[in-house]
């Protein structure tokens, strides 16, 4: 068995899976880097949502192993001036357009370093101006996780764009937050956080929650527990509220989708 | 090249490819065992469907090789007292929650040895009670790969759940069976198998089957051999008889779903 | 590390990604060449569109290491006397059906070797009439790729199937095409190219196009030059001409799908 690690690429896109660009863009990963593990973490990524993206590498990064390179490819404004960049966190890189997209990773890493990739002689040429993906961000992942030297790709910067993830705020008697998204099972991540939440919520299981005109009313710890067909209130696996429904849809059963407002009540 | 193969780990769930959870999961695995070939065989078991997860897992299993490892998450009961097991078969391992969903792999293995998983210091710590692929599954899997001990993750049991698959049944002059599962071309897998067939089905290609209020009345030997737009029985892959249509879709034609009654009639 | 590549397989497929079935050539393969790198290039073929599917292959191949084995299965003829084939290019080799969705390779590469896979000891048996992605196209590709010797595999032959793919050609004072595929994002990419158009295009920004009784006006070197809601035409990745609409979606906007006429003018 060899003893040093393949090298880890992950990819995160709204490139979708029914069409051939995400397997280009792992030809040509593989074209520099033949020993190189490729791992999809998410090509369902909202089309040209830049926070659906941010929240999806945002969540999943943290449970690789050190050393890794994150692909993230959500580019509305491919082929304009908007810079590609190249950021060392604690233990993983990350490349992808200076857009925003590495919020959520800003949020958690304790330091963080920006470089505008600039060094052409690592993209895929010709350079189209409608496909980075294939032509500067693969590439660029690959030579990186070839060698991890950062400095070669292009000067230090730090007036890269940044936006905040949307954060609970008080409301009257209450907490006022939205839904982040809706999974695959239909159940909704909301703005809130454990930090929002009463400790009694947690200790008796009840909770005051009103969104899309209907009210939630239990708090439990596991779907399992939920009463058939009624939403309720849970923790989610990545430290989120979220609202579902046992064995069932709650965005379908509360008729709400991505962006809707849900209120928690404290009185 | 190296001397020794990489461990395979396979994963089926019911989690989709819409956001970053099967990602979430490799990476886990990856933290443990860097050098892993990690394969999916299906993230589109239908949701919460233990028999659906059952039919994915039965029939894909024995195409892999020996000593691959198996991760199996449809668990509707995340979070509650339903026990992770380890099961032992001839020449693989499987890792899920014990809730029927290996029961097609009791049927085809001679011989199984189940354990429940009890030793949480190979858990992914925090223990969610909701992502317990992530926090339980994988890194049970991962571990398992790396050494194939079986004994040190908890004790052998013998009550593990079990359930039947749905069998077909003789009625009246007949043999009644169910539509199982609907593939990606619109066929309709039944319960049906080549020993319920009449051997003048298979030697005329003619048979007597009714779905749907409808009659299909060819037995062919490939796809190609239907009559365009005609329904048509065919041994399909799996061992199953199924009902297609020549570059058509048979659920849309006929307008049945799972579930559906198919009747054989011997007359 | 080791000091020999991994050898490469692709898949490219109408199997879509519902259920177990390309999980099952990766385990068929592994089992032949545990050492293999499996990249999935497309499995959302349009179900038995060959057509469909020779873009798939003919637009990606190319971006591979030398020395990739790509398996294409888009196989309405499954079980007939269609031929499987083993085609030889200048650096890839391709393993698939003899029904043209090979034609886009036999026109991009200068020259190739065509072979009719007969030897049947190569197969997965029993051998169905009904899944020879599993029986056929996928040992074959392993077996290929342990030992790149084609000749065992069956005999050159000269008249496999090919097609020609749509090209624009001249009308009245134009040039007509074709809308050849939408992707994920709702651009449409015509059988137009680059060299349909005339230099004015190019150097102006400006376009006459005619589709879906609408009027495309304005040529752009990227998505995001084009203003909010319009369709515009833009120079795609591959090498075609494509509609788009700035974070839109132009299949949508304009009410097209494939096979829709585009008609460009050039009075």
């Amino acid at each position: 068995m060899p003893s040093v690690s393949n090298p880890i690429i992950t990819l995160t896109t709204d490139y979708g899976t029914s069409d051939h660009l995400v397997g280009v863009l792992k030809g040509v990963i593989l074209q520099i880097l033949p020993h190189v593990t490729v791992v999809d973490i998410n090509h369902h990524v909202v089309p040209f949502d830049i926070l659906d993206g941010a929240l999806a590498i945002g969540s999943a990064y943290h449970y690789f192993p050190p050393r890794t390179v994150h692909i993230v490819v959500v580019d509305p404004g491919v082929g304009t001036q908007r810079r590609p960049i190249l950021v060392t966190g604690e233990q993983h890189y990350f490349v992808a357009p200076d857009n925003g997209v590495l919020s959520m990773v800003y949020e958690r890493e304790p330091q963080v370093s920006v470089r505008h990739i600039t060094s052409d002689h690592y993209f895929h040429t010709p350079i189209s101006n409608t496909f980075h993906g294939r032509d500067v961000f693969a590439p660029v992942g690959a030579w990186l996780a070839k060698t991890y030297q950062t400095e070669v790709f292009g000067e230090e910067i730090t007036d890269y764009v940044r936006f905040s993830l949307p954060r609970a705020k008080p409301a009257g008697a209450g907490i006022k937050g939205v839904v982040l998204r809706v999974d695959t099972f239909g159940n909704l991540m909301t703005s809130l956080t454990m930090d929002d939440l009463p400790e009694t919520v947690i200790a008796e299981g009840k909770i005051k929650l009103q969104i899309g005109g209907k009210r939630v009313e239990q708090f439990t710890r596991s779907f399992a527990q939920g009463p058939a067909g009624e939403p309720i209130a849970i923790l989610g696996s990545s430290g989120f509220l979220e609202i579902a429904v046992n064995q069932g849809n709650a965005a379908r059963a509360l008729g709400v989708s991505r962006g809707a407002e849900v209120t928690l009540e404290l009185a």
